[in-house]
């Protein structure tokens, strides 16, 4: 078993007075970014749960609302209900809650990757196309990911190899509110739909290649779509801001397998706030 | 009073076994594409009665899944919950039901977008970019949407005045998965946050411009960010489909207003459906 299946783990705890199914979890704070869990990371416990109990068995749009940050290293409870279990289509939200408090809300639809959604085949076929993967250098000629330069603790590098493109390293150095680099589990376990998910939040915020050292830039929202079940091996992820406006910034990541296939993409509003 | 304020409004109904607010709405059929409501008419009636119980006025961030159509002509139930309300953010959500039944599901972000959210001033602000919009031949040298070339009534359009660029109004005339035009209610009101929501899902779908007929392409889950409150006029709205992979698409779209500045952008997964 991966330390992320283990350490997203969930144990079934019954149905709540409104008959919401209940479980137990427990934050690792081997996921921290600074003081506080990634928040990918509590996406991936919340929807854990949300996954038992879903008919359909790939998380395809995933809604998370940050309301509070998590605590690592403390005891979580997990709420999940489903809103409509449909022929090719599961919906459910999940909320998980620490010290009685909730952390994170999601809504979340679930599919079948392996099935196709009514595509067609020979000349009425729908077609497929989507955005190709930049060019970047290999995982072996990027840079580790730190957070000494901000002066941030990255407990989680541990648990995830974050190599950034070596021209997107440093504060500033792009010139443009872009990042792109590497990322995998460090013991080796394969990608999934739902790591794929804390994937897209587990890279240096984007405006971090133009402002330099931007601090913390809380996530109001985080919404992903998963778009095909990952090759084994490295994710090449590329996170842009290209509309920031009064301190609320819309970022865009797209993540691709290492066949050079569109696995998720992801777009997040979050705050900048003044240095 | 606007139509769109009058057949959006919501009446207070005291509360559910669940500590929720509830509201009594009425689903007005002049607001139909085909058989049934447009899905960002529903979004504005679920929102105003969210907006009531909300400590910020602006929709800041809108994801809508869309469990089952709507019915036009027919009364409403509208459930709202505040899940945290924050100094600077409230976040809530709200489900429509019609005949016992849930048709759609938001959880949504409040804030003031009157009020920075603390980009700072002087040397160290946090600056301002974003997209510039695209440059499109005037309302009245652009072409009035119509539904008939999909066999389509469109009720709606005695409530939206749905002007598409004139490369781009028939099937399959663009070559390329973009449409754009510009969008205002007919009644002269003027536009705000809970209308762009509307306006966001009120163009042809973008496929059309390549494709050609495409049928209905229910939406499964639609995002939308409002970024600046609107100035009077016309709206400019752009829709691209730059992912499609297996029946399911991810479009993107982006309104401006008469000013330039862009007000809103938004993304949905929806489903291509086989010819």
């Amino acid at each position: 078993m991966s330390a992320f299946d283990d350490e997203t783990a969930v144990e079934p705890m019954g149905r709540d007075a409104f008959g919401r199914d209940r479980w137990s979890a427990r934050v690792d704070g081997r996921w921290n970014i600074g003081d506080n869990p990634n928040g990918g990371y509590l996406v991936s416990i919340a929807l854990a749960a949300l996954q038992k109990v879903s008919a359909h068995p790939d998380p395809v749009s995933v809604t998370t609302h940050f309301l509070r940050p998590g605590t690592g290293d403390e005891s979580a409870e997990v709420t999940t209900e489903i809103l409509r279990g449909g022929r090719t289509i599961t919906t459910g939200r999940s909320s998980l809650s620490q010290a009685g408090t909730t952390r994170i809300e999601i809504i979340a639809a679930f599919a079948d990757l392996a099935r196709g959604a009514g595509a067609g085949r020979g000349p009425d076929a729908i077609p497929s196309f989507g955005p190709s993967p930049p060019s970047i250098p290999p995982p072996d000629r990027c840079v580790v990911r730190s957070g000494s330069e901000q002066g941030i603790e990255l407990p989680i590098l541990d648990r995830l190899d974050v190599m950034i493109h070596p021209d997107q390293a440093r504060a500033g150095q792009a010139g443009t509110p872009v990042v792109s680099g590497w990322i995998r589990l460090a013991d080796g376990a394969d990608p999934d739909p739902r790591s794929l998910l804390m994937f897209a939040d587990a890279f240096p915020p984007s405006l971090f290649g133009s402002l330099g050292s931007v601090g913390w830039v809380p996530t109001i929202e985080l919404t992903a779509h998963v778009r095909r079940r990952p090759a084994p091996g490295w994710i090449l992820g590329q996170l842009e801001t290209s509309d920031l406006h009064d301190g609320r910034m819309i970022e865009d990541a797209r993540l691709w397998d290492e066949t050079g296939a569109l696995v998720a993409q992801s777009r997040q509003m979050g705050l900048v706030l003044a240095r």
